[in-house]
C-alpha cells in the first residue's frame, strides 16, 4: 500500500519508522519543515517527499497533526483522496475532531476512521520519535460510521507495528475516559511543581515524587488544545479528584485514623484489582 | 562492628541484606515473627537472632518500626544500650520521632540520630526486600544534638550500602519537604484510584496513568500514621496542591488559551530547572 503521514512529529515520525521496519509498505511524508523531510529521507523512515500527486495515490493516510489542524488539513486535502482512502488521525481528543471529520467524509469518497495511539513521552518532534515507540501500546479506535473493513486495516497495520492492544470505542466514551486516563496526570504533575517546595526537592525525593511529577515536562500548546477541546469532561474529573483529595484531606483533618485506613485501603484495592 | 536491625521488614530487611552484602560486621536480627527470623538467618541477611545479650552489645541500632513502636522500643530498651551505642530510626516523619528520642536519649548514655532512607517500593515485609533497594537513593539525616563522630559513621555505613546522597537537615524542615516529596504523591494516588473511570481504565491508559497511579498500592496503616503524625505540614501543602489545581482548572473553565499556556509552561520550567 501507499501510506500517507502528514506531520512527522514525536508520533507522525514514529509511524513512519515503524512502518518502514515492519512492513513493506511504501511511506510518504509531509511536512511543513524541509530539514525534517530530508532527516527523514534519510534515515530510511520515509520513502519520498509527499506532494499533491502521491497524496491523490495513498491508501491510508495518518494525519498527525495538532486538532485543529487536522481538520484544515483534510478540509483543504478532501479532494485529493482517492476513492476509498482511508484517514484517519492520532489527537488525543475525539468529539471536535471525530465530529468535523466525518461530515466532511460524507461529501467525498474517502472513508474516516478516528485513531488514537496511546503513546508518547516528554520530548516532542521528528528527532524524539522512534520505531518502538508503540510498542505493547494501546490503539483506541472510533470507528463511527466507517466499514469494518477500513478498520480492519488499520488495526492489521497496528499490529504490524507493535500495539498491544486494539480498543473500540464512541466518541464520547474516548473523550471521558481520556479526561481520567490521561488528562487528569498532566493537570496533576502541572500543579504538583507548581509548589514552592519543588524547587528543593533534590535529596528529599524518590520514585514517588519523579512518577507524579514527570508529565509536568508537557508541550504546553498542545495540551492547552486538549483540554480546551474536552472542557467538560475534563472540569468533571477534575471535581470528582478535588472531591476525592478533600476526603483524605477531612479524614486527616480530623485525625480520624479509621477513616482514613478504610479510604487508603479501598484506594489500594482498587489499584490491586484494576491495575 | 556489631549491628542491632530491630524489625525485619522492607527496610529493615534490606538493611540488613545491604550490610551483609556490603560490609563485613556482624548483624543482629530482631522481629516478632520467628519465620521472618529464620529465613533471615538462612538467606544469611543476619548473622543472629537478636537477645538483650546481644542488644548491649550492639555499635549501632537500626530501629526499623512504625512511628509509634520506634518510641516505644526506645523507651522500654534504653536502659540495654551500650555508652555511646548509635541509635537511629527510618521513620518517614521526624517531628514526633525526633522530639521524643532526643528527650530520651538525654537520659542514658547512647546516641540518638534521625534518619530516613529514602527507598521502598508498593510490597512490604522482608519478602520484599533487597541488598540493591538503597542503590542511588537518599539518606536524609536529623542529627540534632549528636555529636559528628555519630553522623559520620551512619554516613559511612550508608555509602557502602550504595546510598547515593546524604542530605543533613532539621526535624521541621524534613517533615515539610516530606508532605510535598512522599506524602501528595500517596494522597494523589489514593485519590485518583477512586474516580469511577479507573475501573474501566484498562485499553485507556499508559505510562501517565500507571505513574500518578503506582503508589496506590499503599500500606494503608503505615501510611495512616505517617499522614496523621504531619497533620500540619500535610494540609498546607494539601491546600497548596489544590489550589493549583483549581488554578488550571479555572482557565480551562474560562477557555482562556493563553492563560493555560502560562500556566503550562511555567510547570515545564520548573520541572526542566529542578528536575
Amino acid at each position: 500500500m501507499q501510506i500517507a503521514i502528514i506531520g512527522l512529529g514525536l508520533i507522525g515520525g514514529s509511524l513512519a519508522k515503524a512502518l518502514k521496519e515492519n512492513t513493506e509498505h511504501t511511506v510518504i511524508g509531509f511536512d511543513r519543515d524541509e530539514n525534517t523531510l530530508l532527516d527523514a529521507l534519510s534515515l530510511g523512515a520515509i520513502d519520498s517527499v509527499g506532494s499533491t500527486s502521491l497524496l491523490e495515490n495513498a491508501d491510508v493516510v495518518y494525519v498527525c497533526l495538532y486538532p485543529a489542524d487536522v481538520v484544515r488539513f483534510v478540509e483543504e486535502n478532501a479532494p485529493h483522496f482517492k476513492e476509498g482512502c482511508i484517514v484517519t488521525d492520532v489527537c488525543g481528543i475525539k468529539n471536535q475532531v471525530c465530529g468535523k471529520l466525518t461530515e466532511i467524509a460524507k461529501n467525498y469518497p474517502f472513508v474516516y476512521v478516528g485513531g488514537h495511539p496511546m503513546a508518547g513521552k516528554e520530548r516532542s518532534g521528528f528527532d524524539a520519535s522512534e520505531a518502538s515507540l508503540f510498542y505493547n501500546a494501546s490503539y483506541i479506535l472510533v470507528p463511527g460510521e466507517a466499514p469494518q473493513s477500513a478498520t480492519d486495516t488499520l488495526v492489521s497495520l497496528a499490529k504490524s507495528m507493535g500495539f498491544g492492544t486494539i480498543k473500540y470505542c464512541t466518541q464520547q466514551k474516548h473523550d471521558r475516559m481520556i479526561a481520567y486516563t490521561s488528562q487528569i496526570p498532566h493537570v496533576l504533575a502541572c500543579a504538583y511543581v507548581m509548589s514552592p517546595r519543588c524547587d528543593e526537592h533534590s535529596g528529599f525525593s524518590a520514585g514517588s515524587y519523579r512518577d507524579v511529577s514527570r508529565v509536568a515536562r508537557i508541550n504546553a500548546e498542545l495540551w492547552a488544545d486538549l483540554f480546551l477541546a474536552n472542557r467538560e469532561e475534563l472540569a468533571d474529573e477534575t471535581e470528582e479528584l478535588v472531591r476525592n483529595i478533600e476526603r483524605i484531606r477531612a479524614a486527616v483533618a480530623k485525625n480520624d485514623r479509621a477513616e482514613l485506613v478504610a479510604l487508603l485501603s479501598s484506594a489500594r484495592e482498587k489499584k490491586e484489582k484494576f491495575g
